[in-house]
């Protein structure tokens, strides 16, 4: 049993230590840039040896991944904020509707198995900010689902599932404004391309999370006329990816490029809001993000 | 004199030899993939040893850059046959009808200076397959203007136009096949980042080249209603090419990703060929493709 304690109390220790060094790689990247953060910089600046900071992760890849699912977290827990800020739709309610909706995608996967979403871990019916013990599939999940809730509770005439699409826009935009990470993006997608390498398992999970995040509210949208693009919701959101990461790069050559502009264009083209009692042009949309 | 004509000899050799060593690593990058291919294997294969190699190039960087170039110039090419195979129309009409085009263009650029065309190098009359003594930026100029006459001489009920685009489709999915070429896309893009790094003059003029074909192209398309989504040319651009390099990346880790197939996907979003005369659906622009 003291055995026991022991472990879980370095257990805990190594991973304060864990999320330190991810948040410190972070902050060296955003103020840096990727290829300018040395790892010997990093290890110095918590106190560590190369060797020792490698410990924590295994290889320099495992690392650089970590890296990657941290700023992905980050980017999730915003959209968890989507759920509970500035909504005139009230938290029990929506976790009603979600548990409505959990039941609901409970029989959709039923009923069309071998889709892409990520395999269904019974999301903890109250959320906390818990940090690392939390995993990302069931973050991604539990946040498609509260995502979902919500767009259902709007009334047709509301605006806030514009709000919905300027702030997801804005998620999407982040990264542009931390080129270091799109560096390090680029860089892991290189590796990825190994099977054996850990960058293959985590494109393939971020893909699944992505899915798990869009495909839902995408088919909500179509249903309710919001998004009249006839194409498929999994389609679409690959083509939003895609045009997200391929900007992402772009903007790595060409600071002045507008990712946010662009990408509400997208929606237009997706005839996004051709709701014909709410059919506010692309200008109306750029104004209420900037209030918002 | 004598001199001047053994430095001529020596050039030309030196060309050759570099073309050889470009064509030779586009071969092992496509057989390998970028990460697999080493220097020493390269220089091996062209009988150089690694310093021998890297004289031709300057740095590893270089290097790089130049067989993406290579590549690029390749898909140029293709790019090129549009106007010359399977057409309807001959060559003499599309040289007089790209000479009024020219013409226009230029009072274009002396009305809307500042924008991202390219700088007007003057585009000899008579295209021949010269390889590496035209410029990118001419080739580029000289093929977006003869696509443009084509365009402009189809009549308005021609099929042809879907064949420009499913073509086109095509070259920009070209990449798919050769992942070990998008690994080199996606290294090459984390070293853009550094202004001083010869990748970031490259994607400058890569954008520039991209918007030079393709920019006059879907300005002709939105006059004749071929292309009827109301959005500026030159981000219907930026957001092809964003979509086709994010696909490119997602394809790496999955290889049943149909870009051919996402790509006119899109190409039905930004409602091309809404023409009410001639409205091919996805499905007769697909099989179209596969008859050509």
């Amino acid at each position: 049993m003291i055995g026991m304690t022991k472990k879980r109390g370095s257990y805990s220790k190594g991973v304060l230590k864990r999320q330190e060094i991810l948040s410190q790689a972070l902050k060296l990247i955003a103020e840096n840039g990727f290829e300018s953060t040395k790892l010997r910089e990093l290890a110095e600046s918590v106190n560590l040896s190369e060797a020792g900071l490698l410990h924590y992760f295994g290889t320099k890849d495992d690392l650089y991944v970590e890296i990657l699912r941290e700023n992905d977290k980050n980017e999730l827990y915003e959209l968890f904020r989507l759920n509970t800020e500035n909504s005139a739709i009230r938290p029990s309610d929506a976790e009603t509707e979600c548990k409505k909706a959990e039941a609901e995608a409970d029989q959709d996967n039923l009923q069309d198995s071998g889709t892409d979403s990520v395999s269904a871990a019974t999301a903890s019916s109250e959320h906390k900010h818990s940090g690392s013990e939390s995993s990302m599939s069931e973050l991604a999940e539990r946040a498609g689902k509260l995502l979902d809730a919500r767009l259902r509770l709007m009334p047709s005439q509301s605006r806030e599932h514009v709000d919905v699409l300027s702030r997801l826009v804005r998620i999407m935009a982040h990264k542009a404004q931390v080129p270091g990470l799109v560096e390090l993006y680029s860089y892991i997608s290189v590796r990825a391309a190994d099977k054996a390498n850990p960058a293959h398992a985590y494109f393939l999970e971020r893909r699944n999370i992505s899915s798990a995040i869009s495909v839902p509210m995408l088919k909500r949208l179509q249903k309710r006329g919001i998004v009249s693009s006839k194409l498929e919701p999994s389609d679409l959101n690959r083509i939003f990816n895609a045009v997200t990461d391929g900007l992402l790069v772009q903007r790595l050559i060409d600071p002045d490029l507008d990712i946010e502009r662009l990408l509400l264009e997208l929606c237009t083209i997706i005839d996004w809001e051709r709701d014909p009692d709410s059919n506010p042009d692309i200008e109306s949309i750029k104004n209420h993000r900037s209030q918002s």
